[in-house]
């Protein structure tokens, strides 16, 4: 099978909870799957984040911290996803090299070039063969989070609305400059609907 | 005056005997000097050096570890560097942009252009005034090391002499791709007249 899968999108699209459904679908179905999301569980990408996350680090230099997200990608990379899609399997990857792009690149004002050039470095020749975006306003998305109780805070979802609208729009920048990698779901939709969407690009895709 | 001035070369070239006498030497001159190397006690840079050295990640990628020794050099940089440079004072700093180019670009076998795209995202538009490039062969460089028993062995020093030799060459490299930045010291001499060559270079750049 051996296909790489990357869901993408901003707080509240519903995109961490559809990854969990489809891949109990798909391993139903009969295919190999390995969900997964970084650092993963790989020791080096864990003591990274560690190091990103430790809140002595106020300091912390925002081209810092973009060079410790592609230092844990790499190596999460290396030991989960290449060694996966060897043996054959679907990788669904909650969030990848898109959400650097957008997050650091864009929202925290280093440049989406600039770290899409680190992030190549990063993952050498593994792109992602299909990336999901699921498309919902940041306002409808921050809505969604705040009446769900059962979810907790991260600290994305902490961020004022024009961060997640420079976030939005960084993703439509994305939409055009990889058509082809990047396909879009409507997540306005009750979470049935959206998991069909993603469903059928999927399986366009096998 | 606000001088930035990197210090490379081999092993045994006698770089860091040198950066400390010509410290002491600019500062007994009146002369605003900061002598240091990375990571140079910035918390951020000690954690993430702490994970390179951790002999429990004997997985690392190459490409993980040129990420994390970029991150590292950033916020050094970042909270020490331009700093002092700001504070007018002349920065000398123990390897730089070049170790990394030549370690993990030439020796590692990553490609040199290759890791010079994160060191430039790293360090953005602060790269050294001047370099200076202790040259010495590396068997005779290994040859100084072994008779000096003050000296604690570290990493680099239990590489072959092959890898040492790539690092050689790379830095040929590196003089020719940077000829108006990286100035040749005669390193094959006694400390005092090598510290000579290195006291009238940073002198007729000041």
């Amino acid at each position: 099978m051996n296909v790489f899968i990357t869901f993408e999108g901003g707080e509240g699209a519903g995109k961490s909870t559809i990854l969990e459904r489809l891949t109990e679908r798909l391993i139903t179905e009969g295919y190999p799957v390995l969900a997964t999301r970084e650092p993963g569980g790989i020791p080096i990408s864990e003591s990274i984040r560690e190091v990103i996350l430790d809140t002595n680090n106020t300091m912390m230099d925002a081209r810092t911290e973009a060079l410790l997200y592609a230092a844990a990608r790499r190596q999460h990379l290396v030991e989960k996803v290449i060694p996966a899609l060897q043996a054959g399997k679907i990788v669904l990857c909650d969030r990848f090299v898109d959400s650097s792009l957008v997050y650091q690149g864009a929202a925290r004002g280093i440049g989406i070039e600039e770290v899409f050039q680190i992030n190549q470095f990063a993952i050498a020749d593994q792109m992602p063969d299909l990336t999901l975006f699921f498309d919902i306003l940041p306002e409808n998305g921050l809505k969604r989070i705040s009446t769900n109780s059962d979810r907790e805070q991260n600290r994305l979802d902490l961020e004022s609305l024009a961060f997640h609208q420079d976030v939005y729009r960084a993703y439509m920048t994305l939409l055009e400059k990889f058509p082809e990698r990047i396909k879009r779901i409507d997540a306005n939709f009750g979470i049935l609907e959206v998991e069909d969407q993603a469903y059928n690009k999927i399986k366009e895709h096998l």
